[in-house]
């Protein structure tokens, strides 16, 4: 990562610790790393407000550079601050969202006479309004989730179940270089690359947040394939994380195993004209609960409302700000009054769950720009009938 | 999970509870949840000394059960106590290196009369002795990981770089069932399925505490393989997790592209000459640096000193628990005093780097029995040749 695009990033960091008085952060979790760091480490990011920052690392043990010092516990940064001149700070911010009870509690203990504020909500606030390299990122990250979402027809095969028809599509973002790992935000949502959906196991209910569920493979890990077989007349859809990078891109397609009931079609078609609908209000300065209700009100009027965003447990969000985790700021969701603004970037994913059929619906990726907002990830909308191109390739 | 092994498990809890005089725990975290309520629910485990355990969740939306409560936020847990006739605990524990310290504060929050206390060490020694049916898990896990690493020389081409070959591991990894999530203790240490190194990749310094680093795909996650192409005079070691189950079990071994030199495989042997004294020498009431300590002695007598357990960064152990979690109690490492005992399961990984070679060496999951210990992954333990593989199948 370029020096000028960190500081950048620290900067908008820092400007709005300034608004809140708040004289320095310590940061040490992974994504926030990556973001103010460039990669991960495992160390300490030491962030003034009015002076460079300080990287305190325990491993590897090749970093060099001015401002970096090794350290073999936390303990030993108030001293090397002391050494380095800086003062104390009267008020320091720490990751109280990410960090663990113990964890926190030690390095609060470091600065006895400071006092220790949560800064999670404040850096997810600095992190939501992404930098033309970012979104530069994300750009190249939906184009290799396209080209790899482009090859899932060729690797269907009559017989597979929807765990084996995943593992074929993961294999296909691997070797388009997804990085493999997929950041949440928060302790407790787990998945691994996405999940492939078909059938009833679509309204399967999740104990997580997510759009929709599945039931897994096993106990261990809810959500996703549960190895139902793919078959005539029912639809699968894909939504596979697009971490290429180290940024989530976000991207659902949906294909079919033969004709699907004019039902599905039509919701399809439903969950489309509420992504175009969307896509030609959403512009830097409307709240998102508006776009919300738009899905609603669109699916609700084409008769959809009890199988929009799930049947037997309905998500209540159509979208939800992505990055270097799949989960952050701002959520498309009810009652949510937060606005868009220019470099935000969010996932739009309208979906219904037809019974006895699968999932319909799509899932982009967009950045919000000055004028509206522009999808990253670009390929085939359509429901694409597996079975046809198979026999077609035959 | 049947409701006798849950009991089993609530009841190691409850036994380490009453000997530090704590009332009751409130379980929140997945790993904790699978281990004590058999599957990962949005929720909370309320589990008192005296009396059965309690759930509140949020999500799924279909859980039944007398035991069982649906809450919208968890401020609700202390009236639905109460309403069950349930004293407020004196003193309770919550899991303090695993929740957030929001989040933490929050639900002792519920509870301001009660002393609140860390109780992730506790639960994680009742984790380390594993009941019979958890060890039948790891068993059964083993088998499917021995399964898949059997078909490893199959997939192999020439030409392919470290990552491709990778990919085409943790597909075969997927189609035996691996549920495909790495689950580490510890908000930082992050990986996908695991390691393939190869030639002096294996060397590279990890920000992590893992046996072996290797640079990675990109700085948001460093370890692994780097695209470096696997040449005819190279080692490469798969080590991928083995969650079959919700249990990780720990696999590594060697193969070469053609022959290596003569010090490769002397280290191989040395490797296994290592495995082969400990396991002799393991049973219940050793001490883990004895195992340590026996194990540098005979790296050291052979030579490899300076390349056991990596080169540029040596890691300070040579096994370590494992369970739900990657990285379990007891840690075999350098001046730690805790003994084996029955029902341990750990991983034991002697490996050496072999400067423009790569890495070689060994790792079984084994489980500590009344006698001694037992290997649970059974596989062809000899460095494999691709190469002549690869030409005898042609």
């Amino acid at each position: 990562m370029l020096q000028p695009e960190l500081k950048l990033r620290r900067d908008k960091i820092r400007s709005l610790m300034a608004q809140q008085g708040i004289e320095a952060a310590l940061i040490t979790c992974n994504a926030n790393l990556i973001y103010t760091y460039g990669c991960v480490v495992s160390g300490y990011l030491y962030l003034p407000l009015h002076s460079p920052a300080l990287l305190f690392f325990k491993r590897p043990n090749n970093i060099t550079g001015e401002h970096s010092f090794f350290i073999r516990k936390p303990e030993q940064i108030t001293e090397l601050l002391k050494e380095q001149g800086l003062p104390v700070p009267t008020k320091l911010m720490l990751e109280g969202d990410e960090l663990p009870y113990t964890e926190y509690v030690r390095l609060a203990g470091l600065f006895p006479d400071t006092e220790v504020v949560n800064g999670t909500p404040l850096i997810r606030q600095a992190r939501s309004i992404k930098t033309s390299i970012e979104i530069e990122m994300i750009r190249r990250s939906g184009m290799a989730h396209s080209k790899a979402y482009e090859q899932i027809p060729s690797v269907y095969r009559p017989g597979m179940t929807d765990i084996e028809f995943s593992i074929e599509i993961e294999r296909l973002m691997r070797l388009q270089g997804n990085l493999g790992i997929f950041r949440v935000f928060g302790r407790s949502m787990e998945i691994f690359m996405g999940s492939v959906l078909t059938s009833d196991n679509a309204g399967y209910p999740s104990p997580y947040d997510f759009a929709l569920g599945g039931q897994g493979l096993d106990p261990a890990l809810p959500g996703g394939a549960n190895k139902t077989p793919l078959k005539e007349g029912q639809s699968v859809m894909v939504d596979l994380g697009g971490n290429f990078n180290g940024y989530m891109g976000d991207m659902s397609r949906v294909f079919s195993i033969g004709k699907l009931s004019e039902e599905a079609y039509a919701a399809h078609q439903v969950c489309l004209e509420i992504q175009e609908k969307i896509s030609s209000i959403a512009r830097p300065g409307i709240a998102c609960e508006n776009l919300y209700n738009t899905a609603v009100e669109i699916a609700t009027k084409a008769g959809f409302a009890d199988k929009f965003m799930g049947t037997n447990q309905q998500a209540k969000f159509i979208g939800h700000g992505i990055g270097l985790e799949i989960n952050e700021v701002p959520v498309l969701a009810l009652r949510m009054k937060q606005e868009l603004e220019t470099g935000m970037v969010f996932a739009l994913e309208p979906k219904i769950v037809i019974p006895s059929v699968g999932p319909v619906g799509i899932e982009n990726t967009w950045v919000v720009t000055n004028e509206g907002i522009e999808k990253l990830t670009n390929c085939n909308e359509e429901i694409i009938d597996l079975e046809a191109f198979y026999k077609q390739e035959e």
